[in-house]
């Protein structure tokens, strides 16, 4: 596709967070991608290197209120709006416009659900039906076809990239998990608050939302949903920590094997599941995943190694929690939405040092 | 003690690495010691502002070689010393002079045990019989008595503090303990490793050594023992991970309930047990521990969370790994020993930002 | 003073941001001080605890409004408040209570320059013809005696003790002096900014208010004072940078020599004015200052070294911007306001690593 | 170029430092080049997933050392080797192979100020004669036609985009130039040392080499030439620290003005200059370069301010110093030498937060 008129047209939603800085950052290098629409209802009226300034220089169009955007100029959206507001907005698309949602509004198909962990019932459950779940690599023939992509949150998505193939396969058991999670400081997002500051932290590790963390129901959903079993049948222990560092995440799942089931057999399932996944990679036996690994890029590490309990292991995934946590499996999702090669505008190597 | 001639003699063995020069840290400032010997084989000859600079300009002796320590001039020793080494000096030492070792030497009561984790026969399995294992709220009275004190590893310190209340009372199951621990770099030491460069471990998290680390064993003992179970009834799952800050470490302890518990029953035993302690603290229900409460301090901060798996429950306990992890707990460990107030030289407030 | 009825009551107005948390840490541990009164407007009738959950646990008194205050139940108050409010309450004192304050109200002799750089009027100009500049080492009688004591900037306070010393000496050109500082996050507050967010400033490095930094025309009163010219005639270059660290500042001041001087003899000044300090340590020739070696601590390192361009020196000097650079020059001036030994309460070792 | 066997083959000797990785990094998404020989002498027989984890899974041919190499397969070399050891290889190449070299070794030209600031006698001052300088801005033309490109240092090519321009034009004195430089800790390279240990380097900040740092006499021959002085006429004050971040670099130069010019002449200077550079930007009038605009990047960002001493002022510029400091302009050079785009490879938009 060299001739840019080819191009399919894109927008972001909530530009001025985290994610739309980010995906920003991947479409502008994207070849089969133009930017055409940024909405950013506070920072309506500026430009986005007045906003980013590492975003400055690249000819991006300014941003607008939402309430001003062209739909017709669009032909796919990135939506970071917070939930809620998302519904709302998204219900007024018009039909030919595809959406990939990076917000948690689309991920809980149980509206019961959705009440409980978001404080206000679901505004539009209509659109929920026909929303995909985006974890590209265990839904990519639906993603094809979707119009509304729910993006998985950052810890499902590494979470369940561990999990799935081993619950799927039944080789550990999906009412005994242990989710130990660990990110960077951009998962709490560009939006000012005390705990996120420098100096309160750097040199400091701190664990948040114990037991309480809206991700863990999103857990709840596909672990069920690939087990078999109903949701209210499942709960894991699920406890997020705030890392010193800006970008990454790891998950350390602790996990009891189905009877007879042995590390060996999880690895070997591991690698069958995913020998021709452009962006996940099983480790060499031993070798430890690191955010390191992944700094910048759409790629997951991940391993499984024995526990000194017998009967137990321990399954490790490390992803940068804005990449394939965020608006790099977006990308992935939109490339999988109009036929284009998965990879494209996502081959960044990561960034290490 | 105002008249200096009333101060003990402190040497400490193995000053050059960060645990000596936390040791020196704390008792340029204790009012009752005075510090007249330092060895470091490797820095003989240097003054301490060579090998630390922050330590300058406090009148401190220079760094000699252990072999040339004059064991007349001191009452107490702390030993810094890497494992092996520490057990054929100690053992030559005056039995008048007291001894807190801050290796892993004298941790594990079992020879063999030892033998399979450090990779060589144990040398002075004689002082080892006769050595306290030095986690002073669960230890104090022997620890008064002691000639040999075997100070914890970090992550035992903090993770012992957190169980053993709980499975000494019965609450947990001792076999079922999923630890999830982390901490800052120092843990790993001033020795030049590749993976503590400032460049490789900074915006990045680490799992290590999953299931293999030396402080399992050390952990798997002491429940065992409070418990009343043989050691080989116990194995924990514990898998460390390094933080990209300098100090702290926090662990995650995802256990199960004994039939019937409560996490309420929880923590009614750690308020009980921890009532009068000076350097643990409860806290308020829901409240975090974070390793920024106690940097610098050797404060010790846990709470207990119910955890979305009916029956089980979530311990987290944050210290600093270089005071309560190691030097702290040594000098509270020589207050004890040399009949002093527990806090002496202790009383420094953790240091926020 | 073992005797807790001869100790002094101290207030802290402002308790809640980050000057007003260090000043509580010092005085917690100071043997003359009781803190009495705590003040933070927006956080009045919270604990200690909710503000700064380091420093639960000591029986501090919760926060109040400023106008509940009861100033007969203080000595000395440490005002942490905002620029220009400072000025209307502390004209409102009674003159018993001495006041040691941290802001910028009282720290610039001159009316026009302050309504200049400050935005607003000066509102109690009476208060500042007897405000003594609390710049320690150089101030020390009039500190003494002074019922109120105008805390110098934490710039200030690291370039005037390396400067100072030269331009009163007549050693380097006053008109034409390059002052390159650098600071750690505290420095900007624990008030919410978007650039002070750890994802906006870790891992970076940001220059800010070129030439047009508060703290400039504060050093160039202090130097024409010292160097006896008028304000007027010194302009200093001052370009502050914020630096990925919480805690720490350097400057690092390009300076031309006078007329056949040497950095030797800077060298020898430095050495015969700081001799007896005991916050002050001139570094041997060749060590480099660095923040690492005075975290935590009232000290001050400093060095001299040659220049490759002829006739020039380089002066560099590190403190902890909140020790030495505002909450612990506090209680150093207070101690010589109530005739305290100048170092009680600030004997804390610098906190390394 | 879409046939593979079109691209030209790359050779990196030294991979397996960072400039080595970022070279690969860099190299793996070019499309003109394949990576078909890396040596690393003491990892010889390792793959590149042992070296570097992050960059496995890419089919990067395994270590070797550099006795082994096969010159005939490489049609261009990246020598990251130490100096002195880059000389004897390079003069051994076949002349077919052009050489892009990123040590220090064909910098100065001067055979005399090498061997003072080197500690050695050059060993190739035949090739050092035709070695062209890489300063790709500046010296395109050259560097088009050249068999040799000697990359100029990361604090050179910060500080002469800034200051070249101005000198050239005569609008500042090439004799009066100090410049405060800080960079990351990836410019202390892969070697252990213990100053650049997680623990040392973080939350610290550290100024070394204090005017005599290798980069000055860099700096010094360039200036001279541009400003059409004799080496021996400039000298600059050059001031490095070491700011706690892996990436980045800043140089804080302060100028004084040519007599009669001013600050906006030096904008409009840099406007006219850096116009169509596709990898240098000059910020608006007031906004503050920042390391965190350009991470990962090629770019360089700078701008110029007004100082308040009169007849001076302040530039700033800001690059990766891995990527448009060492391995990025490498590979731009690279892109003139075989007549390529010159963005090509280097189009990835820098990576915040």
């Amino acid at each position: 596709m060299s001739n840019s008129t080819q191009k399919i047209k894109a927008g972001i939603l909530g530009a001025s967070g985290y994610t739309g800085a980010e995906a920003m950052r991947l479409l502008l290098r994207h070849p089969n991608v133009e930017l055409t629409l940024l909405t950013a209802d506070r920072k309506a009226g500026l430009s986005v290197e007045e906003v980013y300034p590492h975003l400055g220089g690249y000819g991006l169009p300014d941003m607008i209120s939402v309430k001003d955007a062209d739909w017709n100029s669009v032909d796919v959206v990135f939506c970071g709006l917070p939930h809620g507001t998302t519904q709302e907005i998204i219900a007024t698309l018009p039909a030919t416009v595809k959406v990939i949602d990076l917000s948690a509004d689309f991920r809980l198909r149980n509206a019961g659900t959705y009440a409980e962990w978001y404080g206000h019932k679901h505004m539009a459950m209509t659109l929920q039906a026909g929303a995909v779940y985006g974890l590209t690599e265990f839904n990519r023939d639906a993603v094809k076809d979707a119009r509304l992509v729910a993006c998985p949150g950052c810890y499902p998505t590494a979470t369940l990239i561990a999990l799935l193939p081993l619950v799927s396969a039944g080789l550990v058991d999906p009412q005994d998990l242990v989710i130990d999670a660990k990110s960077g400081l951009t998962g709490a997002g560009r939006g000012l608050k005390q705990n996120t500051l420098f100096s309160e932290a750097g040199e400091g590790l701190s664990p948040y939302s114990v037991a309480k963390h809206r991700h863990a129901p999103e857990i709840e959903q596909e672990v069920a949903l690939s087990a078999g079993l109903s949701d209210a049948d499942v709960r894991v222990n699920f406890v997020p920590h705030l890392v010193p560092m800006s970008r990454g995440e790891l998950v350390t799942c602790h996990v009891r094997l189905a009877a007879g089931k042995t590390v060996g057999e999880l690895r070997a399932e591991y690698a069958k599941i995913f020998q021709n996944e452009p962006f996940v990679r099983l480790l060499k036996e031993g070798d430890m995943p690191q955010t390191q690994m992944v700094r910048g890029s759409n790629n997951c590490v991940l391993n499984v190694f024995e526990d000194r309990i017998p009967g137990r292991a321990t399954v490790i995934a490390a992803i940068d929690n804005l990449v394939k946590g965020s608006s790099g499996q977006a990308v992935q999702n939109m490339n999988l939405m109009f036929g284009f090669d998965e990879t494209l505008g996502l081959e960044q190597v990561a960034l290490f040092p």
